[in-house]
């Protein structure tokens, strides 16, 4: 070889980023998935009703099945053919979101405003790029959690402490006693990850609880990444479904949203995130400021290909009127099942939160066993699959996540197999 | 506000990445859709014809719109429907490919180190994220531009020089005077980018240009970082297709792949990564290594929703017996595009490179004129776009990129007007 005496350099190795082996071993569905896989092989007759996992079980709905089979079409032939989109999505979807997401409802938000993506989970794990290592960062407990694992990444969050927690993160701890409303911290934060309707305690922010957030924010001047990807969920008129509903966050709040448990859309990957052009940030040279949605545009057009166009069209159907009107049934089946989680659950004498603007029910466990402790005694007993709440955070240890996602038919299974087997 | 007290920082405000401001001001296709406006609104008759962005032009070969209509079909009820998918991608594609694209060709890949994404970008721009920040660079020059702006926002690159070059990085400049073959630098490097069929310069490397750098990353412990987007188009039966056809490969090589150019899935998004499990990367204790195959596959789990099912359906048609000679059929019409360009090129006197085994021809621009000088001629006088070559770093500045990606018709029509109004 050429080069073979360059001197000395022979035992160098290229190095790991080691902010990523502090990650912890396995991601919470890995590990359910494992102890899963164990109980089936001991039990293969067993018929086990997975109420843990977050996917939807239903077909896409009529309206964006005729959308999508149209967009399939277009693309056999050169002349309706579409190649490359635009790394920000097609103007046409931003368009559809601009107006029935946000005018329709008095919110002032443009389609530049709005950045389509594949999912949620890419956008709320990337975001915190556009962001200095050094940021400070306060997010809620339990949460899902790419929040916390995307920042361990990046290397904003310090050592594993026995108590389950992350040194340097500020935890906004949600429980019964504070009704799972993330309190402002006693110090400032730079980044504020909120989730309402809450993935996973089910719980809603009011107006007043995320008005005193995008005070604060304004206040300290930090960001509020605010991940509303259940908001079709929201029944209680009262309730806010977009933050900016509250006045002044267009300057200090970006806002997640996802097709996925509102369409049925978990394997179709499509979701969108809003940065409203007031946001910035602070630069080095103390007086420039930068603007968060000219970053996160540039960011994309290195780093994302573009959401598919098929995929795009049929998120577009999700707002015709026979989208909204089938994805609003959709919505209301999963809530039903919801209602009959919580009865049953009710009826054997737990203690049960969420459920009703979101689709998920948040349930004490009993005396004497931990999260993991009930998973498994669900399982066994009752050969049901929950998710231990510890896998969202110490704030959920003590509790799982029932999901209302499944069928109607195993729902009803579901809450007899509660009402029978479970009992506290 | 309840805090409102915290004292003495309400000036701070959340920082900005600053690696991200960094990255200059507008990406090359950017400019370029910048340039090519302006000269609609002056000349509003005037027929363009696009030989510059590497879209594809042809719709999906009929064994694909066949898959991807029945999976679409599967979307619709909820026995078949399919949500959440695995981030790493479903086992029947992966299966496929390890089948199809290497053991076929004799060379040993199994399904588990096949990673699925939405695309070769994604994962080009987002690999490096597994190393280390200070891990220094080696890019082929010119190249894809993704490569040194991904390492530009994680700070592995220094300042941009008068000479159009960052500090810090090593170019491997790619001439006619040597082949455009990468040399090997005359220092140790962590990881080195390569790109055969080359984009932008068409040419390939052959299997001792391969094993050379195959050498030199096992005798320095790199990491090669190859992307094999264009693999389909090598015809020379002598040239390699993967880098795994080389020896010693597996221990130091990371491919990328995509189906974009291959099956027409530009606006699609599918691509894959292979990652052999003999590829480690050292941490700060020394004695111990990290697989790199089970970083990616922890990096996705976080930051990944994976790929559409519908897509990944499409993709494995590309595998059958007809998708196989259909997608040969496409890259054929593509290449025959470039071999008119490049007769056409040659009659009107230009030297011309690349364009036989890769669906780009690398023009050299005539002497007096730069890069963006020969693209606004080319503008001017023939109502052509051509993509300036110094859009893919300082080493293409000189020459331009003509793609085979045109539809025949207006390949023709462009090879008319290179041989009436491009006269060098």
């Amino acid at each position: 070889m050429k080069n073979a005496g360059i001197s000395g350099e022979g035992e160098r190795r290229v190095r790991v980023n080691e902010d990523l082996l502090r990650l912890s071993g396995t991601y919470l569905f890995v590990e359910l998935d494992e102890r899963i896989a164990a109980f089936r092989a001991a039990h293969p007759n067993a018929r086990l009703i997975d109420l843990g996992q977050g996917d939807v079980s239903r077909g896409l709905p009529a309206a964006i099945m005729h959308e999508l089979r149209a967009a399939v079409e277009d693309m056999s032939h050169p002349a309706t053919f579409r190649g490359y989109g635009p790394a920000v999505g097609y103007t046409f979807l931003r368009e559809l979101i601009a107006v029935h997401d946000y005018c329709a409802r008095g919110i002032p938000i443009d389609a530049d405003e709005i950045f389509v993506s594949d999912g949620a989970k890419g956008d709320t794990a990337q975001f915190q790029e556009l962001f200095d290592r050094d940021a400070t960062v306060a997010v809620i407990d339990p949460a899902y959690p790419v929040y916390v694992e995307s920042n361990i990444m990046s290397g904003r969050v310090g050592e594993l402490g026995a108590n389950g927690r992350y040194d340097k993160l500020e935890y906004l701890v949600c429980t019964p006693e504070n009704g799972f409303r993330p309190m402002l911290p006693d110090r400032r934060v730079d980044l504020i990850y909120l989730c309402s309707p809450n993935n996973p305690t089910g719980a809603v922010m009011s107006r007043a609880a995320l008005a005193e957030w995008v005070e604060y924010a304004r206040a300290y001047h930090s960001v509020i990444l605010f991940d509303a990807a259940y908001e079709a969920y929201v029944r209680d008129a009262a309730a806010p479904r977009s933050i900016y509903e509250v006045s002044g966050a267009r300057e200090v709040a970006v806002e997640f949203r996802s097709f996925s448990k509102t369409a049925g859309f978990t394997g179709m990957r499509c979701g969108f995130t809003v940065i409203p052009r007031e946001i910035v940030c602070g630069s080095k040279k103390g007086t420039t400021t930068v603007s968060v949605n000219a970053l996160w545009r540039r960011r994309q057009s290195v780093k994302f290909g573009g959401t598919p166009y098929v995929v795009q069209r049929a998120a577009a159907a999700t707002y015709s009127k026979e989208g909204q009107e089938q994805v609003r049934a959709l919505v209301d089946s999963y809530l039903e099942n919801c209602r009959l989680m919580r009865a049953a659950l009710e009826d054997a004498g737990f203690a049960v939160y969420g459920g009703r603007d979101a689709p998920y029910v948040w349930l004490k466990v009993p005396p004497g066993l931990d999260s993991w402790g009930f998973f498994d005694r669900a399982l066994e007993y009752a050969h049901l699959v929950v998710t231990p709440g510890v896998g969202f955070g110490p704030g959920g240890e003590g509790y799982v996540r029932i999901s209302g996602f499944r069928s109607r038919e195993d729902t009803q299974e579901a809450a007899d197999r509660i009402r029978r087997h479970l009992i506290v």
